[in-house]
């Protein structure tokens, strides 16, 4: 049977082997992904991040063997994916991050399936292996799939654009700096987590995610930021090691499935992936098609110039012909 | 006096005016750095990254402080430029960021120059607003441009990409998950900092860089990662607080500079922003090239076909008629 047959019918290796072809960017792992795409479409997609120290993972963790609980599970063999992304390294592939290891207990119940990706180099191409695997993971049958990122950066607002729920994790004491995170990555969230609920600094930390949320509504309403309509993000405390919280938290993942699903968003947002994989395959094409016919040496010449500051890049793209 | 001219000149407003004018992508901001680009290309670029909560800020003020007195500064009327970055903040646009407040005893000299940036959205927008800002910043003559990133992704390493020295900040106390940043932003460090040297944990995170640094030698002789040959990457305390280690982290920043000026480094990193501008100009022009020969109904049509999943991004790639 054909590796894409056998993943789509919820066999292990063979998703696990396909996941290797799709971050591999081989031929056989897109084609394998053209015939599992018509059956994607049904999985929620939840992607998590957050700061350096708020405890993601842990969290992630405890997420995970709660959602394989629930009783809408019951019936399902594949229940809950996740996706770990590691940016840029190289060095480990993962396999040096402590984080990693608390994963463990996950990694040998059958009923969850986890993935630890590293992607290196290209612009975007984080975003799109992870977007990949997670259309692979939602044609296998499982109902959940999780994305959690490290840091917050361009690959984090990128890949909330793939998921359908966002959730952003905070934690008291992370220090000044943590403000700038705050800031930077509201406007992905569609639900905020102060995790580590049991230690000080928790409440205050809550408030000021609501207060920035107030303002963020403010400019909002001042029309200088259109967000789904309708949706109060919630602030929520818990703790990633105890459990407390988690119940509400998964009441409040669901509840922004049904928002979704009742408006346009379900299927707004599950599509974006396959647009985001088509922007750039079309953006690889377009480049290979451009780079095939022009001349090696004129173009090596122009990058000379360049690098001598005699040609400026706009200048460079007007002598290769462009406008 | 054209704008451009009053840049170059040094002027404090025309700079900050074509600045404003670069981030909003206007053909005047473009047409300057086509203006100026010649007179770019001496001065330093330094990347400075790292997770929350490491003192990055403080850090930066502390060491723009510390390159204005230099003597080779003596007669530079402008000496130091900071860019700091605040990725995908369309929320406040830097202005409600506690760390920036922190910034303000360098925005009243007259030799330093301080700008924040906030770019949001397109992929890879943020690099090139950075390295646009970088080269106007250069060629209207500063001897250092320091930009400051928040957090650890996809940005942080195409910044680096930028720079001539990238430093990567770390503070002992961030929880476990900050070993994944340290495993992720590793090869991007010419110099590796660890701040807040006073607090506990120092000592032990410096060893635990020296220890990934160690590993990441032996992938590297093995062949598995190219990096610059010959640069041994320093791991240096220091407080950003009280100033201890400042001094040392310059003569350790003013050691690369001079290890580049040996080799082809200096002008092919200070190269590298020319060519990303080049990149994603050119990308740019080729999707607007494509967009214009392409019929929009049918476009939407095939926009439709893959929502419904009956098409994958492949597959209608190419319906349009590609490979």
């Amino acid at each position: 049977m054909h590796l894409a047959e056998r993943a789509a019918a919820g066999e292990r290796l063979a998703i696990a082997r396909l996941l290797t072809l799709i971050e591999n960017g081989t031929d056989e792992g897109l084609e394998a992904l053209d015939q599992l795409y018509p059956r994607s479409g049904s999985a929620h997609l939840i992607g998590i991040t957050g700061p350096s120290g708020a405890g993601k993972s842990t969290l992630v963790n405890r997420l995970a063997l709660a959602l394989v609980d629930l009783p809408e599970q019951r019936d399902a063999a594949l229940r809950v994916a996740v996706i770990a992304i590691d940016p840029t390294s190289p060095f480990s592939g993962g396999a040096l991050l402590g984080d990693r290891i608390r994963m463990r207990d996950l990694a040998d119940r059958p009923d969850i399936f986890i993935r630890s990706m590293a992607t290196r180099g290209t612009l975007g191409g984080l975003a799109r292996a992870a977007g990949e695997a997670a259309l692979l993971l939602d044609a296998a049958g499982f109902k959940y799939v999780l994305i959690e990122t490290v840091g917050a950066g361009q690959a984090e607002v990128d890949i909330a654009r793939l998921a359908h729920t966002t959730l952003v994790i905070e934690a008291p004491g992370l220090g000044d700096d943590v403000q700038a995170g705050k800031a930077g990555i509201l406007e992905i969230a569609d639900i905020l987590v102060v995790n580590k609920a049991d230690k000080p600094g928790a409440d205050a930390a809550a408030r000021a995610l609501e207060l920035m949320l107030e303002i963020g509504d403010e400019l909002r309403n001042s029309g200088q930021q259109p967000n789904e309509p309708g949706w109060h993000v919630p602030v929520l405390k818990v703790s990633a090691l105890n459990g407390d919280g988690i119940a509400d938290l998964i009441d409040s993942i669901q509840a922004h499935r049904n928002f979704l699903k009742t408006g346009s968003g379900w299927q707004a947002r599950g599509g974006a992936y396959a647009r985001s994989m088509f922007d750039s395959l079309l953006h690889e094409r377009l480049f290979a098609g451009w780079q095939a016919g022009t001349d090696r040496q004129l173009l090596e010449g122009i990058y000379d110039r360049m690098a001598n500051r005699a040609l400026s890049p706009r200048q460079a793209l007007r002598e290769l012909g462009f406008k």
